[in-house]
C-alpha cells in the first residue's frame, strides 16, 4: 500500500529516535504512524508503543508490519490523536509524523508527555506552526533542518542525490 | 536532444559565472558547452565566447541555441579542448563542464587563462581530481558545495525538493 | 561600521540578480540596502538604482562604498519603503534584504514593480510571512533554500565549511 | 581536554549508529575513539566494544568519560588499529572517525568484521580515499553527505545554522 508522504527515511528516522531519547520502560506514542515504521524502531525500547492515525489504510499497513516483525508491545488505535490524548494516562515521549491539527494536538501532547515531543515537518507551514505552538506553550526546545545526500554510482564515478529536506522539531520540558 | 548531464541549473550557473568575474571584452573558453547555455549567458558580457565539445550533437545543440538567441559571438569548435587550447590565443576566463581527461585540460588551461577557471562537478572524484589538480599546478583558489531546494505546492502549503548537489571549483593564478 | 546581518553572501547575491533578472535600462529599488553591496552589483545593469534604508548608518555605508566604486547612478533614500513607495513611479525590480513590516510593504511593492520582486530572508518566521504574502498578492513565484559550503585547507587536507542558510522568496507578475 | 576533531555531532552519531546496525552481543570496534562518544553510545547495545586510539590523551579522556557513565564492557587499546587488528579475533562492526593510513586500516578491517564498517570523514580527500578503497575491497555500499541545520533565537524568530557537513562511508559485505 502506498500511503501519503511515505515512510520516514532511514538518517531522518535515526535522528528523530536520538533527539526523543527513549529509554527502556517508555510509553511511547506515535501520531499519524503511517506505515509504523517509527513504531516499529521505537518498540525495541520503549515498553509500549501506542500507534496512532486516523487512516484505516495506514491502520492496517502498520499492524501488518508490526506482526511479520514479530513485535507484540505495539497498541493501534485509529481515530484523531485529541481523541486518544483525552484519555490517556501519562506519556514518556511522542512522536508526530503526520500535521492535520498541529497546534491542538500539541497542546494535548504537552499535557501528558513527561519527556521528549518530535515532530517531522516538510512544510515550511508546518514547520512555522509547529515552532509557534512549541513556544507558545514554552516547550520549544529546538528545530533541525536535515539534509542528506546518498550517493549513486555514475559513469564509473560517485555522485550524490539528495533525499528531500526535513525539518524535526523537539520540544519538551525545559 | 538530450545531452548527458543535461543543462546546467540556473542557480549553480549564477554562482559559476559569479565567481569567473567575466569583464567586457574578455575572452572566454567553455570546456564542454553542453547546450550551450553557459556559453549564451556568458556571451552577453565576454567579447568572444568559443565553445568546445567534443560530441558532434552537443556542437549542433548549442549552435541552435546561440542562433536563435540571436547571438554572434560564439565561436564553436568540435574537439578535444586539449587540442584547442594548444593553438590558442590567450585566454581571459575559462569554465569546464565535462571532466574527461580533466588534469590534462587544466594543465593546458593553466598555461592559457589569465583570469578564473572554473569547474563544474557532481562526481566526487571529479571534485577531487580538480582539487589535487589545481593544488599541484599552483591556482587553487577555492572549491564550493552547492545545495538548493526549490518550492513546490503540496497539499495547501509549500515544501522544498533539492536539486542535485553541484561542486564549484575555482582556480586561477593568485 | 558593522550593520546587523551583514553584507550578502557572493554565492546568495548572485542567485538573487539572476532571479531579479535585470535588464539595461530598469529602474531598480533595494529595499533594506544595508552596505550597498546588492545596490552597487545591480548598478552595473540598471538604468537606476534606488537604495533605501531607515537606517542613517546604512545610508552612511553604502554611500560612501558606491562613491569609492565610482558609481553615480544609484539615488538614496533614508526612511522607510512604504513612504517611499507612495511617491514613487513605476519600478521594473526591487530586492528586499530587510523584513520589517514586510507583509505591508510586499503589498506596496506589488502595486509599483513590473517585473521580479527578490526576497533574502534567514528567519524560517520571514520565509513563512513572505510566502503568505505573496501567495495572497497572487505574486508567489518560488522560494528557494540555498545552503552553500566553502572549501578550507585543514592539516593537508580539504573540508568543507558551510555559510548560513538563506531563503530566497522569489514573486513577479505570473 | 581539547582533541582535534572534537567529538562527533550528535546528529551524524545517531545516522552513523543507525547504519552500523549494532545488535545485542556483537563485538564492536571504534578506531579513533577520540572523546570515547562513540564507544560509549555503542557500549549501551554491543557486547564488548574496544576503543583504539594512538593519542595517550584521547584515552584517558575516553577512559574518564567511560567511567563517569559506570560503563565496564569498554576495553581501550593505546596504539594503531593496524597493530590492534592483528591479533584481534573476529569483529562485528566497526566506526572508524579517525583517518591515519585508512586504506590500510580498512584492508585490516575488512578481513576481520563480519558486519557493517562505517566512516565519517570531514575532508574530500578522505571521502574519495574511503569510497576508492571499499570500491577496490568490495565492500563499498554507500556514502552520505549529511548536513544538519540548528535553530537560533534571534531578534524575535528563528532561524537556522548549519553544523559541518560531514560524510558517512559505509562498508561490509554486501
Amino acid at each position: 500500500m502506498k500511503l501519503s508522504g511515505g515512510p520516514t527515511q532511514d538518517e531522518v528516522m535515526a535522528i528523530s529516535l536520538f533527539k526523543l531519547g527513549l529509554k527502556k520502560g517508555d510509553i511511547f506514542v506515535d501520531v499519524g504512524c503511517g506505515t509504523g515504521k517509527i513504531a516499529i524502531e521505537a518498540s525495541r525500547v520503549a515498553e509500549h508503543v501506542y500507534a496512532i492515525d486516523h487512516r484505516a489504510e495506514a491502520i492496517a499497513c502498520a499492524e501488518a508490519a508490526v506482526e511479520s516483525a514479530g513485535i507484540s508491545n505495539v497498541i493501534f488505535f485509529q481515530g484523531e490523536a485529541i481523541e486518544f490524548l483525552e484519555s490517556s494516562g501519562p506519556l514518556d515521549c511522542a512522536f508526530v509524523g503526520g500535521s492535520v491539527g498541529l497546534p491542538d494536538v500539541l497542546e494535548a501532547l504537552s499535557r501528558k508527555v513527561l519527556g521528549n515531543i518530535v515532530i517531522n515537518a516538510v512544510k515550511i507551514e508546518t514547520l512555522n506552526e509547529a515552532v509557534t505552538t512549541m513556544r507558545r506553550l514554552g516547550i520549544f526546545k529546538e528545530a533541525l533542518s536535515v539534509q542528506v545526500c546518498r550517493s549513486y554510482d555514475i559513469a564509473g564515478g560517485t555522485m550524490f542525490k539528495p533525499i528531500n529536506p526535513v525539518y524535526i522539531i523537539v520540544g519538551g520540558k525545559t
